[in-house]
């Protein structure tokens, strides 16, 4: 079953979650009603042993370090600034308990000094593999705010940088908190999500949500090093921004030698279309084919 | 390691978290500046299988439950009301994922509804054994703020009702809002608790972060069916509310019709005193020993 349909079941049973909700279940963040120029942001994402990582090759550090990041990329999709975190912890009882929680920790500090972000709780538990589940939350100016829910037809779809090989970079990427302050300050960006199961899946959310379609263009998506378009777009845990934008505020990026200056990088990938041309890859000859939402689950 | 002891060492670590942060680590909630007149409340708590609950037995509707409930009763535990929870589930990949989805969800939903309280995102994964991370945001009126930390020598220390058997009652207990409410209402409670570990932890945990010591009566701790006194001390998961008021206070909640005819209860088991003397348990023939702060670790 996908998370895509999961989180609609949810959605479904939960019910309307009131006036002080401005974006419930189905976004990076759920947005709360805060204050006259702002809107609360709040995130959780849960990092499993052998699901999310691997204890002996990743090191503890760089496990505090990813479950951190992941929801520090969460409040940069939704144009926000990270605040404040807190981090539940299950610990395998056979292992160094006071060792491991110190390391950790380590890196926890470490991306929390880095990105402004303040530990303010938490809770410690045995548990048969590593479990840490963070929680954020985060604020964004009324204005400024982006959900997954604003394509329209016609908007360019852009990244900020190529997919990276997920296996690899998936403990170390810098969540791109300051191409979206950037953006969201400039521009206005009409819809974006955070890269973790690849561009296809990622942007078929952006599409469900708002109920478009698009076509990605086979030739412009930027790949790194050893990987194929395919991999690009259907490596998770790239954690690169995914957005639209109209064709003018595009070009105007385009011309932003600031925005390259402060070393934020963009491409333009594709198009948004209409709702029932559905998802779709254009080759280098211009022939389309249908892009499936399969990425890289972790269910 | 005792949960104590980590939690003083990820506070060192983390630093200091701000003008933004009223309390941090360390408290039921951590309690963050909302408006003039309310505070933010935000807690984490993990449930991980065959550490907080058996599958077989508990079943999955009643462990949905309980991740709420145990959260609810972190708000409570600060005078607050809850709000908001974003649900983190890990579930067993050989596992019948959407069915087990749901059947949680039932059991969140339930206890939802009876709270008034809004899902407003989540997150699933694979695990290897079932593991659900709730988040929650309540909010309390700025003077009805009730933390560890403001016991005072000559207070007395109270409970909502018996620790119950946690073996048996952790997973349907119904948390204390209602009983909350109406103390920090009509009350000034200087110190406020759930029981999560047994009355001697807990206690103990108001007694370091206020500063203070503290006696509980033997002959006075409420006992529930089948249970001993030191059961009662060291049971935990009971999540009563264990709290701290002047003894005028005390004796004009004695007098409180409304209170008990609200169906709430209350039991004075002891009395606070100063630093040096500790945590202690006086017996009926009013010899004192000293309590031990070890109970029912998660650790």
């Amino acid at each position: 079953m996908k998370e895509l349909k999961i989180a609609e079941e949810i959605r479904k049973t939960a019910g309307n979650p009131g006036k002080g909700v401005h974006v419930g279940i189905g976004d990076d963040c759920a947005v709360l009603t805060y204050d006259r120029r702002k809107y609360l942001l709040w995130a959780a994402d849960m990092l499993i042993e052998d699901v999310h990582f691997n204890v002996k090759s990743a090191g503890y550090e760089r496990i505090g370090r990813k479950a951190v990041a992941v929801n520090i990329s969460d409040v940069a999709a939704m144009g926000g600034v990270p605040k404040y975190i807190t981090v539940s912890i299950g610990i395998p009882p056979a292992r160094r308990v006071a060792s491991i929680v110190k390391t950790v920790y380590k890196g926890i500090n470490k991306v929390c000094r880095e990105y402004g972000v303040k530990i303010v709780g938490g809770d410690t538990n045995r548990s048969e593999k590593l479990v840490i589940d963070v929680s954020i939350i985060g604020f964004v100016t009324k204005k400024q705010l982006v959900t997954r829910a604003g394509a329209k037809e016609g908007d360019l779809v852009l990244i900020t940088g190529p997919v990276r090989d997920g296996k690899k970079a998936h403990l170390d990427f810098d969540p791109r908190v300051k191409e979206s302050g950037s953006l969201v300050r400039d521009y206005r960006i009409h819809s974006m999500i955070d890269v973790s199961d690849g561009i296809a899946p990622d942007l078929g959310r952006i599409c469900d949500r708002s109920g478009v379609g698009a076509v990605v263009s086979a030739d412009s998506v930027p790949l790194s090093r050893g990987l194929s378009l395919k991999d690009a777009l259907y490596y998770g845990e790239s954690f690169e921004l995914l957005f639209t934008m109209s064709t003018s505020g595009a070009k105007r990026l385009l011309k932003d030698n600031a925005f390259r200056r402060e070393g934020c990088k963009y491409f333009v990938i594709g198009e948004v279309t209409q709702k029932k041309d559905g998802l779709r890859l254009m080759d280098e000859k211009g022939v389309e084919t249908a892009l499936k939402m399969r990425g890289f689950e972790h269910l």
